[in-house]
């Protein structure tokens, strides 16, 4: 039995903070059930990136975050047609967390690999098996040449550049570097440098942000995260960014001893700000709290704008999508015994939007959407926040095997 | 006035677990004041590594403590002669944080530098100039080849190769490799491997881990961290380790609304087991309570050897130093009304053991210690922790600036 509740309104909040406008799903009852037996039962919800999202390509986005929940695999929107680096190389970023096992695996400034995504939850893969030879602890993560020669050597396909950088991808890059040239020729001495920096800011700031990433849960409540991130602009060959570091681009954690939810997040923004608050494990920790909604509000609020760890930007630029489950009592009218997966989601962006999509895997229809900040709020000062309530009921015949993402290695 | 309080006794305290064995410091009260004015107060705590130091060589560990402290930088003991990686290159991990600015910069995987970290610092100072042309975000974490253009584009000099490996860390190479050899061919089947995996555990765990590691307190009580490794012994290449995470490798954080004391923390030992564990922040955020050695040991237990991100581990491997202080009032019978930082510091570690220096700028003399797990204790499974107590007080005549580390770049 499958109620899921979509989103029915949005509401502004006042806020707390003359800085932050908050705006909350009120979510509706369910007015629909539905029996689906021997099917399989999750919950997956993906972003395409928080940053601006222009109505023009509104269309294009949410085709993007469709694709990526009907995948069987919903990590595969990154790598290819990433951002060009200065020297106009692909280096994509990319990590994966298990819930279950909390194992973690990511890879940093990769190239020649159309999915990077797939080289880290390798890694997490290889290193569920333990020890290598002569008791070598195995990596979770690799950059660089090593990175990639560790994923050809596991099988994984290379991709030649020529392949990797798309006709959109090359056209942003050409674009972008004029644009580099022409301001460095500008800035001749310090006083003409700071304006310059100060009146590209906003420029820089609309510029899309285009990390993919996906939280899953499946019927037994484990959950699984992941980002994939081609990085920033014309940033520095080798730089990188949340989307391949532990705690900050993306987190899972089961429920446990100390944990009365199962948590995901996975982030997306600007990858020094993710870093420096640590934004994915931070709102897995303050999910643990009762109201979801505020939880996340006020950890994006105090913990990432408010953040004394970036006291000195002008702007705090990110976004979060987060999921967390638990057991409930099944429902009273339900013709079976087994307790209901209540499972909540959310998205939460500083960014002026935020694509996201979402989908049961009974539904197999999915929902996409563009949050944006409303009228009048500031990126980088102001907050957006939405959601929804999902309930799962485990099927009758289950497999036994209830991983969500090591099929590829077992 | 300073009143250097060494460690004067040792006594192992029984512990509320059965597997762990704490070692408590009883601190004197001082028995000798000295006035010196005008010079620079402050006060430095290093390590060498968390893992096995033998007893024939605690000569040259000490040797090596020593140098670190009185060095004007206390950050130059690791990058040349670190372990070579399975191809016998060398790429070496560092970081470091400013407890002021909470700045951060890191490299990963680097070559061809001599002091990575001093890449990492420059990281860091670059990244306090705001925005680079067109808007660009300064990066944070550089990796690899791009790391090493950085560097040697803002004046680093590159090390060639062969000057990067000594002879020691060569001669080091050949055996292991020699090992790991030996061991593929031994490992013919899959049972055979479980079993060589096992009996080689020991071998590695009693392995050096070279990773340097310092925190620093200036007389403002400003604090600042730093770590730098070459990594495991054989690792993968491109593998990047905990001295180049943030969060993982070293943490430093200046007193503010919500921290009563400044922290600093760096941390050495098995870097992915560092990582999980986000063990740096994680002892500088617990460190905010009273007791400061209560504190780290139960950090110690609890969020790295009982964390259950590190379940399924035989063996949790790590070491960490730890600096914090406050300001309190002068004493009655101070000739000077300016109040005196109380800096109090730690080590504690799951290795067999762990080389540490620690001097204050005034003192000039550097007191080394080699601190072991107490007879009977498994290494992976108990804590040790000792520490000490020392109040600087602020000279007549300061200068202006106070800033820590960046005396290179202002």
């Amino acid at each position: 039995m499958i109620m899921e509740k979509g989103i029915s309104s949005v509401e502004v909040l006042p806020s707390k903070s003359s800085q932050v406008t908050a705006v909350k799903v009120v979510v509706k009852e369910p007015d629909t059930k539905q029996t689906q037996r021997g099917k399989r039962v999750g919950f997956v919800l993906v972003h395409a990136g928080a940053g601006y999202h222009s109505e023009s390509k509104a269309k294009e986005y949410k085709h993007v975050c469709k694709r990526a929940c009907q995948k069987d695999s919903p990590f595969t929107n990154a790598g290819m047609g990433s951002n060009l680096n200065l020297l106009g190389e692909i280096e994509c970023d990319a990590s994966i967390m298990d819930g279950k096992s909390l194992n973690f695996g990511a890879v940093g400034a990769l190239s020649g690999i159309k999915n990077p995504v797939s080289v880290a939850n390798r890694l997490l893969c290889e290193g569920q098996k333990g020890k290598l030879s002569a008791g070598r602890i195995p990596p979770c993560f690799l950059v660089g040449e090593g990175a990639y020669r560790w994923a050809v050597d596991h099988g994984i396909p290379a991709c030649p550049p020529g392949i990797m950088a798309t006709r959109f991808s090359l056209a942003a890059f050409k674009r972008n570097k004029r644009k580099l040239e022409l301001a460095e020729k500008v800035e001749t001495d310090l006083i003409q440098l700071k304006k310059r920096r100060q009146s590209n800011e906003k420029e820089n700031d609309s510029g899309t942000l285009d990390t993919v990433g996906a939280v899953v849960v499946d019927q037994e409540g484990n959950v699984a995260a992941a980002v994939s991130s081609g990085g920033l602009a014309l940033k520095h060959p080798g730089r990188v960014g949340q989307a391949a570091l532990y705690g900050c681009g993306c987190w899972a954690e089961n429920t446990g001893t100390h944990n009365p939810y199962s948590t995901a997040v996975s982030t997306s923004g600007c990858g020094e700000h993710l870093v420096r608050t640590i934004l994915a494990r931070e709102c897995s920790c303050a999910l643990q709290t009762e109201d979801a909604h505020q939880a996340l509000l006020e950890t994006m609020q105090n913990k990432f704008i408010g953040s004394p760890f970036l006291a000195n930007e002008d702007g705090v630029l990110g976004g979060v999508i987060v999921l967390r489950s638990c057991r409930c009592a099944a429902e009273p009218d339900s013709s079976q015994e087994k307790p209901t997966l209540l499972v909540e989601f959310l998205w939460s962006h500083t960014t002026e939007s935020m694509c996201v999509g979402y989908m049961s895997a009974q539904d197999g229809k999915a929902k996409t959407h563009i949050s944006r900040l409303p009228p009048g709020a500031v990126a980088g000062q102001s907050v957006a926040i939405e959601g929804g309530v999902c309930r799962l009921e485990s099927p009758e015949s289950r497999t036994a095997d209830s991983s969500l993402h090591c099929r590829e290695c077992e």
